[in-house]
């Protein structure tokens, strides 16, 4: 669905970012846009499908991470801000088996992001922690994500 | 290294399921054979590697996560016993990055198989507790996982 990615062209550095990390294609991974403060990346089920018809639990896990990744880049991104983003840990709960695309969305679990892109700013390092999801396509949770990055000062 | 592959068949059935499986062929994963009760995955670099040339995130937990998953579907297929297993909560921490080919070991965190396979045998159902790591290439942990798997009768 083209239609709904978004030209918002402060997502250009972060897509260029991501169009050089190989599991993005192998997934086919798109990064939709950023709704409400939450960052959406979309991967049809065909290229992330497991043996039993479903979607592979490896591609629901690297989605959820790449999605709070991509949150936590763009952020420092959009304020003209050059940094190396790593996910440091992760808790991810598996609700349900999902027979459809892969749609997550990420977005701040505690905090503000005003706060850590002055924290970055001014130390080179900062830390946040971002929730994500996969839902099922009732709206429900397929699998939930709570993660916590770490950016640190390129060089 | 072709030579570290174990020709065990009980492990030709993972093999097997594992290869209906599009990202396990995207992340080149081999299965290297069971040493020490510990299930033991590969994947090169390359095709794993994020835009930083370190191994991508998404990656290392997928690994971790089949690891984990191919340690006890392996265990019921062993015992001829026809099971789904699902991957039904996951923690997982960062500690350090891998500059190298992914090497993942997963192995029985709590209890054992025998109650584990027996329970399964006897209710349909069976849970299990199983940890699992990459390492760096001195040994230290870079990547760590605990996480809950599912078993289920099939039908």
């Amino acid at each position: 669905m083209p239609g709904r990615m978004s030209a918002d062209p402060s997502l250009e550095p972060l897509r260029a970012q991501l169009a050089r990390i190989p599991q993005v294609h192998a997934m086919q991974i798109r990064v939709d846009g950023v709704v409400d403060g939450r960052m959406c990346l979309h991967a049809p089920l065909a290229p992330n499908v497991n043996d039993k018809g479903s979607a592979f639990g490896g591609s629901l896990v690297s989605l959820l991470t790449l999605a709070g990744w991509s949150l936590a880049t763009w952020r420092l991104l959009r304020a003209s801000l050059q940094a190396e983003v790593y996910v440091a840990d992760s808790q991810v709960r598996y609700l349900a088996p999902l027979y459809d695309a892969l749609q997550a969305e990420a977005w701040l679990e505690e905090g503000d992001w005003d706060t850590f892109v002055r924290t970055f700013a001014e130390r080179g390092r900062a830390r946040c922690r971002i929730a994500a999801r996969i839902a099922l396509p009732d709206g429900a949770d397929a699998t939930t994500f709570s993660g916590r990055f770490v950016a640190l000062a390129r060089g």
